[in-house]
């Protein structure tokens, strides 16, 4: 195991003293003891909240050895001296380390710098009275074997259960800059309310009214303020998963050749709506309590982690979802206000009732005001486009995996281009799935034709004939309004994301490089899944740190102490490198020639003009057998060349690279391309030649349940990116462009038979280091069948190799 | 989606409006009302706890629709009568079931008959006011979408939340003959107590302490003496997982010829322990207070749900784990001792004190002195194994997936046959994997010594060398005290478990059969899983039956209600059928013969004395291929005939089958075979060839946490068996034998090389339905991949087929 913690916030000593009286490790008898020994018994007395005698305690100290050979009690009790070295045995049995597994008790410092634990200032070979209180203060900052802080262990085992109801006890309560868990979740109140939107989306001639679900603590009912963590779910009052399913486009159809025109980007520009909206529902009475309750709400661990430390929690699926009024409309404005309006509630600004029937008015009476927004994909895409819009109240929003653009969700280059893993998905689909008011029949009957009829809408303007951008996905391009960010971000993706693809992050990464606020971006190397339960990752506490910060106004360095961008490395497992930023426009570029199926130095080869050529058309068996087995095709595509696949697409390799190369931005490919008719597309695919243990892009479950949230609360598994079998290649990136898009995404190129065009095509950014040993290798097809349409059409692409280069940037080091 | 429930009580109309009375369904008030319909709504206003105005629960009514064309709410508050499609239809959505998609409005009765539901009885086309109390009584006892009742489904959103703290309110809460969710699962009461068992296995001067957690009602302190579920985990304080690995057995060895012998049954048999016990420990002060409590023992859903229930839950894991005294031994009659001793404590028979330093006694006030045992795998072997000791107290064992004999889990037919999937384990590596006392370095100290040597003697008794029966495996064999039970038997195991294979339950369900003693079978159609989370089957609920009649002692005809045996069926999913018996005595037997690798009638071939043979041998590369890939051995040794196992095995295939063949019991093959060494081994396997959608041996997770255990109480995944892709064959059972042991496991019979021998193999027991137009399937082979030592030896096997015979008992239809 190697730790990695970017969250631990550096303590003058005095203040570190302060704060273990604050969480009750220090009082007034601890200054009576008179020996580092009897300091050390007294915490540890203090750290087993299970064990309720001396009796017990001292049995616990003696399940831990001291030395290699005396037991914890036997040591402190004949000793009065603490050495470093029993101070770190004792610490790393207590952290979850095994003896001779992980550690030797003859060594434990050996052990804590394999680890990257950290080690406390000392200035002899034991602790004096002072230092070990430092050493205890920091002990209580460092990572279990559990990925959790020692002091986040001890929560789990009940350490913080007496505070929970002490008067004395200052809520929040803060410790190493990050609010701590002394809120009852036994108690936390949940209540339903309905936000009043400011639109109108089903036309029933009155605004919309959306579901909010709040959890808050007990707390609030004294008159505590809390701050809020919001997360528009489109998801999470069910989907329709099944008339989803239905709707899937078929994608084994042709490419349909495209009527060239003169689009210009004001044909493209989405207008706004300009519909009069209804007036507000009279307010004639106003209420603290609300009408309904729930059971359960559909959750989020890390989410789960803030209720327990003093933040309320607020779901709200957003219009067309069940118990909202509207429809769907898939990243549209109308859903960004309604994502919004929540927000507008949250901080006063807004009115809520708390029925359909609006007769009672309920205000966010608890809430101080200081509202964050979490989630992954569609949930972090929401943060997103409320960020965009600049609403007074959202401090700051984690988005992870979010979109950025629509159009650079289901569509690229002038191609329909699919989500991983959901070939035929489109927006269409993803609003009658996430229609959840269809879960209600008796909702459903009444709006079902207005929703039919939008239904259709969403299909004819989402244009897969042609997979052009349009007015339908400017309306949905978030980007256009990431000059109005005033909220903090913390931008989390994965570099290995075909679901929601890199440039989303990297778009908003290098719109918002230049804003006045504060921006922090981590890179993983995961797909689409979120990273709040790592082991080699403080994620949890980094988060921590920076709600403290944003929603507490606590000041605790989050802004100058947490790196701007935190990368995972890709050839070493549980290892994260901080970097001042990513795909920076200063990056040195390196570029490769195409030559004959190899890719050579620019500078040591002369271009050559050779052309090349491949035909995308498969025999009927192969074709039929990679539509049914998309992992098949890839691992073809990019093996051997002389495989099933050969002639079907070109490999381009370098020679052996004599040195790491650590790839950094968006690579560019230069062609000159021509195709055997008036229609055709091209793919390309980046790839990292050489036999290695890389690792697995879905994490490992280490232990499940292993991580409570808080003190007999919710619970996550453990998890990591472990290292997998050893594989020959692995896919970089990759990008995808319609010979008829040569110019841009709304402009439809003419394209004649065999005429030859040169065409510049950006794939996904990425953050990528290869090894010294491997090959870089580029792929060049046509059909992608994991994301384009497959029609098998006979199309053959030539290549005029001379004219045709590779173009990477990279980080000098 | 197919339910099927066996644990609906039967309730004759008056009970059930009394039980309607207890559990706040019908009242003074619903007596008042005067129409169906205005009862109806009165029973819909009760049952969405979430909602407390007229307002937002009419609200409800109307998101449901009642006819094709209106909704509930507008339907019930304009009719005075309840038609029994409108009761269904409302019914219907309530338990989860779509409009459309699960059914239609038009005929809910149609939906209600294809998924199985009860219909309540009705004279009329509309419910009188005493039918509708009937239906609604029916209706909370109905399985939802999701396979809970819908009264668990109503307990899941808070409806007895008001009950839990209502004085009025009787607890235990029966209900339809089961217990209720009226205990606050937040107020539960945590402790530790340490029992002294009447043994002392690490021999240090002291009986044995063994901890054990133990969770029980609030109510208790008020005086509940409550009933008890007891789980003996050996895992449950954590597992030495690294160490048990490297003890890993290597199982790339030849098989080995053993020396002739002459030994008997009473060589064999285990002679009692007779060193003299220490004295108990003084008592000399009791308590009711526990020293030491614990934030989050390692759960099981099943328990959980009956915390929720009234119930206690104790979690022990024995001698030689962390915080308990002793020392691993894998099964022989000291960890019988351990196990039992906790029973003996919880029935008032026993001692237990607050702390490893004894100085206080504290008893088990709170007991009812009615205590199940609970578990699957190891902790339904000790289960097993505490039933077979007759201890008082013990009213009923659930085993799941247990253990009868450990020479059957270790060992078969002389041979060393590993659990499935874990080749090279042993007894001796999990009683190193289970010594967690390992896990404190402290106490792993003081014991060091005197474990390695016990481990020493496991790995030696064990017997690695010959896998022969003896004394070692006998002092492991249940099965010779099955007479002394006295508890009820509730027996659940999968068919296609070939980690505890099904000769464990068979033995033992043959060994009771004839007991004073009421049991029951459950067999399904997976490995080594539990069960108590399906849709298809109400396991949670027959368990709740069984445990209210065997633990509250509530006359609720668990007894004859549940039938003697389920077994799920192999070819329909989501089917279970009840059965008198399994591998009865009395079952017709149908014999094949062996000709030239097929399978033909005894009745219509003459036998013919042909000798036909295979080489074990395989080519090194295919050796080394199949040690790494169990799966493609398999694969490639059911398959084709002519593939690369060919000549490596023999595979005799019936006549395609004009009927269904439903076996029920134990195959055996009779076989004459000679062996080109004065060394080997034989192994067999039943196969089901035929193109089918076969169900997955293991469940799918239908929805993840859908199933709360209670309110706001811990959640378990939905699952179901699902059929999977085509497949053209499917083992049905296996087995395995040494060839110098064919009189007994323990009787070395001489081999000379080339000589014929008479062989008579039991198979595993099964049940399956071989379908008319497959074919059934016998394969004889050598080594497993998966379960023998794989020498790879130059062993040439013969078997003259006219001497050769398949005997297979079914069930006649």
């Amino acid at each position: 195991m190697r730790n990695q913690q970017f969250a631990i916030r550096p303590t003058a000593p005095a203040q570190a003293l302060d704060e273990l009286q604050r969480i009750h490790f220090l009082d007034e008898k601890s200054a009576d003891l008179s020996t580092p020994s009897l300091l050390l018994q007294d915490l540890y007395d203090r750290s087993w909240p299970e064990f309720k005698t001396p009796d017990v305690i001292h049995q616990q100290l003696a399940n831990l050895m001291a030395t290699p050979d005396t037991d914890g009690w036997a040591f402190l009790s004949h000793h009065d001296t603490v050495p470093v070295t029993v101070f770190y045995n004792l610490a790393l049995q207590r952290l979850g380390f095994a003896v001779d597994l992980d550690f030797k008790l003859a060594d434990p410092l050996a052990a804590m710098a394999k680890i990257q634990l950290p080690v406390a200032d000392h200035a002899g070979n034991d602790f004096t009275i002072a230092e070990l209180k430092q050493a205890w203060y920091h002990l209580l900052t460092t990572h279990s074997k559990n990925g959790q802080t020692f002091l986040d262990q001890l929560t789990t085992h009940g350490y913080f259960e007496p505070l929970v109801h002490d008067p004395n006890v200052d809520k929040p309560l803060i410790f190493n800059g990050k609010s701590q868990a002394v809120f009852d979740t036994t108690q936390l109140i949940r209540e339903v309310v309905y936000v009043e939107s400011a639109q109108d989306t089903d036309h029933d001639g009155q605004r919309d009214l959306l579901k909010a679900e709040i959890i808050r603590p007990a707390e609030t009912e004294a008159g505590l303020k809390v701050p809020v963590l919001y997360t528009a779910s489109p998801y999470n009052q069910g989907t329709n998963d099944e008339a989803g399913d239905h709707m899937m486009h078929n994608v084994n159809v042709p490419l349909q050749p495209k009527q060239p025109n003169d689009t210009t980007l004001a044909d493209v520009t989405a207008q706004p709506d300009t519909t009069p909206v209804p007036a507000p529902r009279p307010v004639t009475a106003t209420t603290k309590e609300a009408e309904q309750t729930f059971a359960r709400e559909q959750s989020y661990t890390l989410n789960d982690y803030f209720l327990a430390r003093g933040f309320a929690v607020v779901y709200a699926a957003g219009i067309g979802t069940l118990d909202s009024d509207g429809v769907r409309t898939t990243g549209d404005p109308e859903e960004t206000t309604s994502t919004i309006a929540i927000i507008e509630w949250l901080a006063g600004n807004r009115t809520a009732f708390t029925s359909r029937a609006a007769t009672q008015a309920i205000p966010a009476w608890w809430s101080n005001h200081a509202i964050a927004m979490t989630g992954r994909s569609y949930l972090g895409t929401l943060a997103t486009a409320a960020a965009t819009t600049g609403v007074a109240g959202l401090k700051t929003v984690i988005s992870e995996a979010a979109i950025s653009n629509w159009y650079d969700y289901y569509r690229d280059g002038g191609l329909v281009i699919a989500p991983g893993g959901f070939p035929g998905e489109d927006a269409d689909v993803l609003a009658e799935e996430t229609f959840s008011r269809q879960l209600q029949a008796g909702d459903y009957h009444r709006i079902q034709a207005k929703w039919q009829a939008d239904l259709a809408a969403i299909t004819h303007d989402q244009d897969r004939a042609t997979g052009n951008y349009n007015r339908f996905w400017d309306a949905r391009n978030y980007l256009k309004h990431a000059k109005n960010i005033k909220a903090d971000l913390l931008l989390v993706h994965g570099l290995n994301d075909w679901n929601v693809k890199p440039r989303n992050v990297n778009n908003l990464w290098n719109a918002v490089r230049d804003l006045p606020v504060t921006k922090k971006l981590i890179l993983h190397q995961g797909q689409h899944i979120y990273i709040n339960a790592f082991r080699s990752i403080d994620y949890t506490d980094i988060v921590n740190l920076w709600l403290t910060h944003e929603l507490l106004g606590v000041d605790n360095q989050a802004e100058t102490l947490l790196p701007n961008v935190i990368i995972q490395d890709n050839t070493q497992p549980e290892t994260w490198h901080a970097y001042p930023d990513w795909d920076a426009p200063t990056n040195p570029t390196r570029s490769f020639n195409l030559q004959h199926d190899e890719l050579v130095d620019q500078q040591t080869h002369d271009p050559l003009a050779y052309a090349t050529s491949f035909n995308d058309q498969l025999p009927v068996e192969q074709y039929n057998r990679y539509t049914h087995d998309i992992a098949a095709w890839q691992n073809d595509l990019l093996g051997d060349k002389h495989n099933a696949m050969f002639n079907h697409r070109l490999i381009f390799k370098s020679a052996v690279l004599t040195d790491d190369l650590l790839l950094d931005g968006k690579p560019v490919v230069d062609l000159r391309v021509a195709v055997n008719q008036p229609v055709g597309m091209l793919s390309f695919q980046l790839v990292d030649y050489g036999d290695a243990k890389r690792l697995g892009v879905s994490p490992t479950i280490l232990a499940r349940k292993a991580l409570d949230e808080g003190y007999r609360w919710r619970e996550d598994d453990l998890r990591e990116f472990q290292p997998a079998a050893t594989t020959p290649f692995k896919m970089i990136t990759k990008g995808h462009r319609n010979l008829q898009n040569r110019t841009n995404t709304y402009h439809v190129d003419e394209l004649k038979p065999n005429a030859f065009y040169d065409l510049s095509v950006t794939l996904q950014p990425t953050h990528y280091r290869l090894l010294a040993g491997h090959q870089l290798g580029l792929v060049i097809y046509a059909t992608d069948f994991g994301m384009t349409v497959r029609g098998n059409q006979d199309l053959q692409y030539s290549i005029q190799l001379g004219n045709s280069a590779l173009h990477l940037p990279y980080l000098a080091e």
